[in-house]
């Protein structure tokens, strides 16, 4: 096995997102959750672009902002994940790759058209996600390449994955073959209604397979469907080796065997989008772990980039990440 | 004939914008002249957006962004202008219309895709356009619909309709259906390089058709191949009823008659993006003329509406631009 020459090579839903701004009682007048994200199929997705604002289109997906994230560190990134060969998969794949992320997933040449993420941002920053997965569905085990999977020193996965049934296998295919190189594996819970949507598969997948967690505060409560942090810290740390939990405003936790690190959270100005936070910040996290730096270095990197993609509209970097290491 | 309920109907080429930032000197390696429009091919698009770092998709188009402006101040607009019948086109297309924008063109349904332009955006918020005209050289005199001109007190159209030539007879029906009414006609020149291109036609036009025109400095020095203000101003003088010319941050000088009024900008915090300045500035002075105001106070909404979109990258109005008016 040759030394790993990419630091993470990330599995996610490929996503452009559509972002407007919107009134808190546009968000509630369609019955959205404000702060997650729901799963919506083509009339909904159709009924819900049809009531929103003027919007922008910029390239998303959890997993792929982490991957944008890595390399905008000046680390080795690659991403893994489906569009159709439209418009918009088009553009998610210029942006992925001109963000410096190998990107090779061949697209579908047929079926539903690329992923979108109607994100809608309201007055407080927040933002509304309604995804309909489209061509993102159709992620399979073929698409894994062994090769990319092996270069890695860490391969990270997002909880959304578990949505579409056929993408399982490419996960479970991503995770032997880490594993078997004997690379780690990083998993997010993404949202906290798919952790309700998948938590005993999200249980038994930490306890066995995941090397290092990020979740926010209300994702890892729900995964232990506990309501205390400190209880639910306790038990994550029995599970994997290393956990990220992200407080918001707070900063973050890390617990690692019998340690606990608090971490501040980076000031920002003004908060704009919260959209691609933890995304970024699992992004600095990996990126310092991969590196060789502490955990808590991690945490402060995390803290970093996720200051930077709050302080505008859009889940990506804006200036080069590299570029705030002082 | 019923009273128009419409201030303003715009016609032009319906364009998503792609827009990246850029060093100046990425500009150069690919001969692109700051500060302007170049027309490309399909070849050179896909060659220059290979170069792009990632963008951002934003609605774009000269006489669009100018309709939504008339719509953000609280106006009423209509837009005529060609997309196709793909995603991008329905982009372009929801965000006019959720602008509040009246836009009933029929999309092609075969031939190329709706048209993009690949801006770049240096770190002295100049913008630089390669235009991939696509879908919107289909514009054909069928698609001016007669009873909408007819609506609308002011028929605006953008010098860059002069490039594709199909559109000229779309230009012709709307100027005719515009007159018959008793319509005033407005123009802008667009760009330098397109007033190169179409300078005998632009002199004719503006002589024989145009009550309102708007230019930049630059672009009304070419249209009479003269190197001094003063001269092109009287020049202009007599060609036309109403005259607006800008002069980026020296504000914009209108010539009526016998008047001459200079009106200065409005100060910005920090110009990001100057793209659509020109096209805002055209929507507070279609808006106020419309609406019944005095020239200087068409060219004070002109520089509001202009300074809103440089601060910010886009180039349509990001807050509504009645929330402006104090």
């Amino acid at each position: 096995m040759p030394e790993p020459d990419l630091d993470v090579v990330a599995l996610g839903s490929a996503i452009v997102d559509v972002i407007a701004t919107a009134d808190e009682d546009v968000v509630a007048a369609h019955g959205l959750v404000k702060g997650t994200m729901a799963l919506v199929d083509t009339d909904r997705a159709e009924e819900l672009y049809a009531a929103m604002g003027p919007a922008v289109e910029v390239s998303g997906g959890s997993a792929a902002n982490t991957a944008a994230g890595v390399a905008s560190f000046g680390g080795t990134a690659g991403f893994v994940g489906k569009v159709r060969d439209d418009q918009l998969g088009a553009v998610f794949a210029h942006d992925i790759r001109s963000a410096g992320v190998v990107f090779e997933t061949a697209p579908a040449s047929d079926g539903p058209p690329t992923a979108r993420c109607l994100v809608l941002v309201t007055p407080d920053a927040q933002r509304t996600m309604s995804t309909f997965l489209g061509a993102a569905t159709g992620l399979a085990a073929d698409d894994v390449d062994a090769a990319l999977i092996e270069r890695a020193q860490i391969t990270y996965l997002e909880g959304y994955l578990w949505d579409p049934p056929e993408a399982i296998d490419a996960l479970r295919r991503a995770i032997a073959l880490a594993h078997d190189a004997g690379r780690r594996v990083a998993f997010t819970l993404s949202d906290p209604f798919c952790v309700d949507r998948h938590r005993h598969e999200f249980l038994d997948l930490v306890r066995a397979d995941v090397d290092v967690l990020f979740a926010n505060e209300i994702e890892i409560l729900s995964l232990f469907q506990v309501d205390d942090l400190k209880e639910a810290l306790e038990r994550v740390r029995d599970l994997c080796d290393v956990a990220a939990v992200t407080r918001s405003e707070h900063g973050s936790v890390v617990v690692s065997g019998g340690d606990t690190i608090s971490v501040p959270a980076v000031p920002v100005a003004r908060v704009v989008d919260t959209t691609g936070a933890g995304d970024l910040y699992a992004a600095g996290f990996l990126y310092g772990l991969a590196r060789g730096e502490s955990l808590r270095q991690c945490a402060e990197l995390g803290s970093l980039a996720a200051a930077e993609v709050i302080a505008h509209v859009g889940a990506r970097p804006q200036v080069p990440l590299a570029s705030l290491l002082a």
